[in-house]
């Protein structure tokens, strides 16, 4: 019932109402690298007024090296190095400040004023004679990347947009670039606000048609790039590692041969040619299909190093992804253990990639699951710079029918401290950034849901700064998109604050994974994947449930972390009850940390999940009124849609838990 | 690794050695209608010589009425009434006569001498001072119908042909009627050669680029339909109830609005306007997604009398299908059972449709499975005339892939007594004919698995004569079209004859069906469709397997049988075995009749089935060099997937069986 046709496109997080306190005040920009041109513009179309560096403009923003001259009072010293991203904002007697040392600092440092606003210049005076704050803001991560998954030929599986729950592609329409890119535009801005950088805009899964972007459509990319290069954004290409074959009619994409090397080599040179700041490649190899080395008797350094060879003369980049298992697996076979394929094969290749490779690897060692360890590949390479993966498309969680905000589980990937809690954290160890999968498309709310939006905005500034908080920043996000109603607010908050571990308890339990309808991996499917060639089983039987990983009975991807964890994971007595299915196959009549036994927490969870739900649904049909009625309506329709789905996660899970184990809830709930 | 490219057309059973024995040999034909033609350029083209009747002839073939001025010793009392297609065949001193009434029946008199071959007349000779013997050749069923599943424009998930398996349409390509119509030319000569005498063209899901066939394609069907005439066959359309909308722009499609009705008058009179012998419409409404007068309040009596006005002034037919239930269903709900929908649907309007109604009734309650008790409906309609629907496509049965001889089965549902031993048989039931879903394609085999062409030739041979013995036409079969090699038809027969009970014995025991992966409904997933909403649920849980379906305690479809059938389905006592578990839940220590154990007979007959499969490898190799090589190549290519995916069956229901159940093997064979 969604009415796509009529609804206008949605501004996400920056509605006017944003820009209102921005409205006749004053702006002072000195710099004039092109990012300064679009710091300009907006001012200007915010309705500032630009006026000369002085002491009275209400807002300016300048090199850190102009401090001295313009604003005295603030101590370059204490700005210390922002690096090329970073900014430090002063707010002194009223004034606000911005210093930046590369230019794109002068854009977040804009977006930031933008967020938080500009205060009141009246009020703000009487502070005048103290010392300003100086806030220093510098992105943790300088590569904050977003991969689309986009096909620019629909897909006659996949769609245009695979694992896309919002419509179209943005960039591609009818088999090529759109005519018209000013939505791009539009979104280069709103990525720009949240502080990514990168971006990838076509599907790891690289088509026939597709793989031609990086050659016979290089003007075309060079008009996606122009979209986003005002705002501080440089496009990737996912390429095929087959190109030289299928593009070029050579005989081999063997890495080691020479016609092989020197084609990437061109191909490297006429995209700088045409792009000047491209990014680089994306690559997925030897994977669920897709070309690789392997085919040539080499390894996936020797891959990736031959395409790092060819884009380094131009500072390019590869991104080479570790998503690599055999997905050809037979389900008889219970040596093999797919959890353990991504460390298997990338950690004894540490110290070989190049260094403008940068291995990606997804957060858990299966598919983004609701809940997976994080990987140990990430830890387990020293020599590597690695990027974490996230997902903000809802594959696996609720695909923009329900409302799961994903932030509290990016936080706790991002925390994790796979030496313990003194050591480096997944964050600290993702040298190589932090990309994850897109969640928009032409739909005019943009990711179909649209409190959907939240978990792009949280990407952007996670990405940013892993150390925030995510209730602050959805409560940030509620405020820039829904305005000052804080009865809205508020209700948008209880509504998504803790919505994944609501999702969470109604779907696959205690970390077992897999349990969804094959193929479009929407809705609950126990044994959908159980006898298929995936390699994601959980071996449930009449008497018990779950996969032994451990070192001492089990596969021994336990044996992948480093302790304290590799302990902690391989005893039942320390495992965290939320992995327990993940590292441990146990009786239905274990019993959890928690006191309960396994079929119990099934049932409890499943139980309470779907009346979490039914409360989601009642708190936002309060809100009618208080929410622009589209947003309103098209929420109500997905929740309704969750409401639906979760019951029949719940049943389906309970029955199937019942008639495994022939245990009945201890409530005396309904099972059917 | 098929060479479709390649591969020249197979002649199926009509190869030229077929018509070697009538090379030079003299004929003789009486009558002047189109299909005398047709007979007569048949003749030309086997080299036979056609001379004045006289008794010189090697054949005559020749009205009944005129036995008496050309062939005396016959008497035409003794031929009887042969109706418009029946024909009598007389040998007479080496000299063989074909009498017809209606010049169809010369026709397949013509064929029969193909298949039979003229004998030798010098050594015949003997016997002409005995009176001839006479053989009347009657088809038991009037109308002996294929229903093409093929789509004008390829559908996005079923592809061109719907459940083909033997690549696209012989009719249509690129989203129309083919320019070059040869094949159906040559598809026809060989449908006419095994009795079959209607053809309806386009998928029963009629989509709205296939809803125009009716309207503005008339031209094309046209062009199709006269490659069908000049051999006895006439053409139909499967037509979208909702029409009157689509196509016309109308409000609605109730069959009660005189608008309606007058469109479907006006279109009728158009069709026969371009197709004077056009045969009718085969109509599936209200089910699973296809638009139906219960939109409008209205019942299927009512829809199928509405299109049955329109056709009755040019003498056309209306196919209604009864396969209507309800694919919505949920699978918590335990009251509702899809076994009994076309009973209670249809059962309650017998009377009440036109006499040019027929209606068309699938063999089984639920769909085309391996095993499945017979309708109750067929028996259930006193009043109406019924069509059996048998399925050659094999859908649930290997998909042309395996080797599948269904015949054996068909006959079995043929010779049902519904009312006991002294009773009608589902034969004698149908009079509206038998009806089936076509297997062939544009697969230089025409059917995918050479061997599936067999199941084409039985269909046809058994629709017109049920009593024909399934092994009688399986070697009459092989010696048409693989030649007088005596080991190699031998080989073929011991490959086939048994072959359904092969799949059976590998696959859903014991009448569960519904085992396979949704969708594609190839390959096992013992829970793919347990919690889906299609209604064909096993219940299977930790003690046992099945569903009740007794009056006593389960949904009450038994019932719906007459007597005896009533109470040998209702009664464990007494329900035979191979669908115990479609009538019954039973613990899996249940003990069958044959003695064992429900879960050892699982064991035992997957166990077995694929050495069975194992087996027919091992002969189809030993015919190596004995038969075609193209042949032997793509059934060799198709025995090694049987032979595949039959262990891929054995081992996921055995292990299902084994997780449930908790019960070792007796044998203790490998149970994953």
């Amino acid at each position: 019932m969604d009415e796509t046709g009529t609804t206008p496109e949605h501004p996400m997080w920056l509605p006017e109402a944003v820009f209102r306190g921005l409205r006749d005040r004053t702006i002072a920009v000195v710099g004039d690298d092109p990012l300064l041109g679009t710091v300009r513009r907006e001012a200007d179309a915010a309705g500032m007024t630009e006026v000369p560096p002085s002491a009275e403009a209400e807002l300016t923003i300048m090199p850190v090296a102009d401090l001295a001259t313009h604003a005295r009072r603030i101590d370059a010293a204490a700005v210390g190095d922002l690096g090329t991203e970073g900014y430090a904002i002063a707010r002194e007697g009223g004034r606000t400040v911005i210093a930046y040392a590369g230019a794109a600092g002068a854009l977040y440092g804009w977006f930031h004023v933008v967020r938080a606003g500009l205060g009141d210049a009246d009020t703000a005076g009487g502070a005048a004679s103290d010392a300003p704050t100086v806030e220093r803001h510098v992105p943790r991560h300088s590569l904050r990347m977003l991969d689309h998954w986009d096909n620019v030929s629909e897909h006659p599986v996949m769609g245009q947009v695979e694992r896309g729950y919002a419509g179209g592609s943005i960039f591609y329409e009818d088999g090529r670039v759109r005519e018209d890119l000013s939505r791009v535009e539009r979104y280069a801005r709103l990525l720009a606000s949240i502080g990514v950088n990168r971006v990838a805009i076509n599907n790891v899964n690289v088509g026939r048609r597709e793989a031609r972007l990086l050659t016979d459509d290089l003007g075309e990319v060079s008009r996606i790039a122009a979209c986003f290069r005002p705002w501080g954004i440089r496009v990737h290409l996912a390429v095929s590692f087959a190109s030289p074959i299928t593009l070029a009619g050579l005989p081999t994409a063997d890495p080691v041969d020479e016609a092989v090397q020197q084609w990437w080599a061109d191909a490297a040179t006429r995209v700088y040619a045409a792009i000047e700041d491209f990014g680089g490649f994306l690559v997925k190899a030897d994977s669920e299909g897709q070309p690789g080395p392997f085919a040539y008797g080499r390894d996936h350094a020797d891959g990736a190093n031959m395409l790092a060879a060819a884009l380094a003369p131009h500072g390019g980049i590869v991104h080479w992804r570790a998503f690599v298992y055999n997905h050809r697996q037979d389900w008889r076979d219970r040596s093999t253990d797919r959890a353990r394929a991504a460390y298997d094969h990338f950690v004894p290749l540490d110290g070989r990639f190049a260094d403008n490779v940068i291995l990606q690897v997804k957060y858990g060692p299966l598919d983004f699951q609701v809940r997976e360890p994080v990987s140990p590949v990430i830890p387990g390479l020293r020599e590597t710079a690695v990027a974490l993966e996230l997902q903000i498309t809802q594959e696996y969680t609720g695909q923009q029918r329900h409302a799961v905000y994903l932030a509290p589980q990016w936080r706790e990937i991002l925390e994790f401290a796979p030496f313990g809690d003194s050591g480096p954290t997944i964050s600290d160890l993702s040298r190589g950034g932090i990309a994850a999968v897109a969640n928009v498309g032409d739909d005019p709310f943009w990711t179909g849901h649209p409190l959907a939006q939240a978990n792009l905005y949280a990407y952007g500034r996670l990405a940013w700064d892993p150390s925030l908080d995510a209730d602050a920043i959805l409560d940030e996000w509620a405020a820039l998109t829904f305005g000052d109603d804080t009865t809205a607010r508020g209700g948008i908050h209880r509504l998504l604050s803790d919505s994944w571990r609501t999702y969470e308890s109604y779907t696959a339990p205690l970390g077992v994974g897999f349990m969804v309808n094959p193929g479009d991996h929407y809705g609950p499917s126990v044994e959908g994947y159980e006898y298929s060639p995936w390699g994601t089983y959980h071996f449930a039987d009449r008497d018990g449930i779950g996969v032994d990983r451990t070192v001492a009975t089990g596969t021994g991807y336990a044996g992948q972390y480093p302790e304290p964890w590799r302990s902690v994971y391989e005893s039942l007595d320390s495992v965290p009850d939320e992995l327990l299915l993940f590292f441990h196959h146990v009786p239905y009549s274990h019993r959890l940390r928690s006191g309960a036994t396994v079929v119990q927490h099934v049932y409890d969870t499943h139980f309470d999940g779907v009346e979490r739900v039914r409360a989601q649904v009642a708190l936002w049909d309060s809100l009618d009124g208080r929410i622009d009625t589209a947003v309103h309506r098209r929420v109500t329709e997905r929740l309704a849609e969750q409401l639906r789905s979760a019951t029949d996660w719940r049943d389906q899970i309970n029955t199937y838990f019942f008639r495994a184990s022939g245990i009945a809830d201890e409530r005396g709930r309904r099972i059917y």
